[in-house]
């Protein structure tokens, strides 16, 4: 803030609230919520807003902050809140113009100052307590997906599985899911972002999860491709390709940890992506390596070829999660989650759900 | 467009998109996909962002619009977008400050006219079709909520029965929920924005439960406060209020509807709250009367003290849901679904559970 010249801060971003103050909200609330749960930081105090809906909440989990009654009145109770400041940095990626306008107009001379990435930034560095969550929701995905493997068969669709799978996680340890769970069969796993469907998964098919947990307030993501039935060989060669590139990326990252380096993401994509090209499939992997995760499921640090050309922050966790997607024909993704801190040596994975070769439905 | 002169519409609203163009975009999606779902309405075609995730999706949903490849470039792209155009409309309360800023550098030239509710209006008339949706939704809700009772009982938690619910709405007939389910017992369901806890039920508590499904993109909402074993005098007396409350405003309506006439919102929140108001808990009753329902869970009309005095659109769907709350004590709210065509004398409940005082647990 003193670098910009900010003499306040005015955040707005549900995990950045969460973060620096504490206070909780709901992916689902935020909608309804309105300005409850943005916060003023100034030099003197932190002020959570929260209306009467929110208010015994507020003061139940920001002890330390002065909780200020807003409901659908901030333009009128702005130039109160910010009385004696100059300049306001603001979370300008997530206020809506209109409201924008509106403190804009209700105090014309104040500075407010669109700013973005800055608690984002120190999000990526994770404290112990932050990468034990990651951890303990990465187990409770892990075991939801052993579960459910019995289930797999033949004439199962995809939405079936997915809402069996969310089931697995949300009845054993998860408070929410970190995002809705993808269960792609066959030909579908070639969309890297395609949703579960009414499609019966067959024999001969891959059958791709990509799905995450979150146990206070943190996530966990992790990408399985297994196999229904006898495999064929097309989609053995993917998986042995896609499972080389992630392996040549992770052990580039143990090596650097255990000389206390810590590599670009940009390089670690490099990495990873060398192999799949010279297996002929550089096309095919369209996406970048990975991103980092925490109370968002994507977060800083990114790992791709139009990431950060500097050292990866540290200690942080993120995923390594090369693919390749044959359109119309199969796709491939393993994605794992990585505890990285070259200060201990450290390059953990948290994902321990098994990365070979899984046959299903037999 | 014409009587503001915009000679072009920026839609960004995930509703919107699919109330107009077809193209739909799950709840959970939003964050990931970035500009994929925008569109752009000119006197001569309908165009709608959908980058390489999306295309062949946009393409199937939207077989009369032109699919425009947009991806983390839509300030690049804007000025071939917007060619030949003066001014266009753009939903201010749903852009960033910051991407509206992109937009208005890339082309300065360019009138971007911050709008609000154009679309909103229009979607509060509903055609049949949207509301066989609400019916088909509430359909599956009330099913939901038969098939739960016997698992009430004393001990059970409220986020035991939070999840069970929802999984009887996802795995019968709901492809997603309309908002995360409210479950609150005794004192607890005196807070109107309530979470589901770790809290057990007990008996002689009130058990409030504030759900919604969503089918084919449309959505119910209903609330039903139940009673745990035997009913306290305090809680029955103020339960025979809220209902007293309900009824006169559906009896309100119904008469209206019989008549040919559309009563306004405020009307008919004034109608409710002076029963509860004569019952000496106004003070305790802190919300409005109702919302419109649809492709989002809270849209117009509104029905509530400070809604517009004019006459309520047609057909319309809405819902009646007074409350009163006793902070640490009790809280009360019946909530149902109105399908209200006063153009064929209709005003018909969609919520089908009985509103009767139900005892469980028992």
């Amino acid at each position: 803030m003193a670098a910009a010249g900010a003499d306040a801060y005015l955040g707005v971003r549900r995990e950045n609230t969460r973060y620096l103050t504490g206070f909780v909200l709901g992916e689902g609330e935020e909608k309804v919520a309105g300005t409850s749960g943005w916060f003023l930081v100034t030099p003197d105090e932190v002020v959570v807003l929260a209306d009467t809906r929110y208010a015994q909440q507020a003061a139940e989990e920001c002890p330390d902050a002065r909780i200020a009654d807003v409901y659908h009145d901030l333009a009128t109770r702005w130039p109160d809140l910010v009385a004696g400041r100059r300049r306001v940095a603001a979370e300008a990626g997530f206020i809506a113009q209109s409201t924008w306008s509106l403190l804009a107009t209700a105090m014309p001379s104040l500075d407010l100052l669109p700013i973005d990435g800055w608690i984002e930034s120190d999000r990526a560095v994770k404290e112990p307590s932050e990468v034990e969550r990651v951890a303990a929701a990465c187990a409770v995905a892990d075991a939801a997906l052993t579960r459910l493997l019995p289930q797999v068969r033949p004439g199962i669709t995809e939405a079936e599985l997915a809402l069996a799978l969310e089931w697995e996680m949300r009845s054993n340890g998860a408070e929410a899911l970190a995002f809705d769970v993808a269960c792609l069969a066959g030909p579908r796993a070639a969309l890297p972002h395609g949703s579960p469907g009414a499609r019966p998964v067959m024999a001969g098919q891959v059958l791709l999860f990509d799905f995450g947990a979150q146990v206070g307030g943190y996530r966990s993501d992790m990408t399985r491709t297994l196999f229904v039935g006898e495999p064929v060989e097309r989609d053995l060669a993917v998986y042995r390709l896609v499972a080389a590139a992630q392996e040549a990326a992770i052990e580039t990252l143990a090596e650097a940890a255990t000389r206390g380096q810590s590599p670009s993401g940009r390089a670690i994509d490099s990495v990873a992506r060398a192999v799949i090209v010279a297996g002929g499939h550089g096309p095919h992997f369209g996406h970048g390596l990975g991103h980092g995760i925490g109370l968002a499921t994507h977060e800083l640090p990114g790992l791709g070829q139009r990431a950060a050309d500097e050292p990866l922050p540290w200690p942080t966790v993120f995923s390594v999660e090369p693919g390749v997607y044959l359109p119309g024909q199969t796709g491939v993704r393993i994605e794992d989650l990585v505890a990285f801190d070259p200060s201990v040596g450290r390059c953990e994975l948290l994902t321990r759900f098994p990365r070979e070769v899984t046959v299903v439905g037999v």
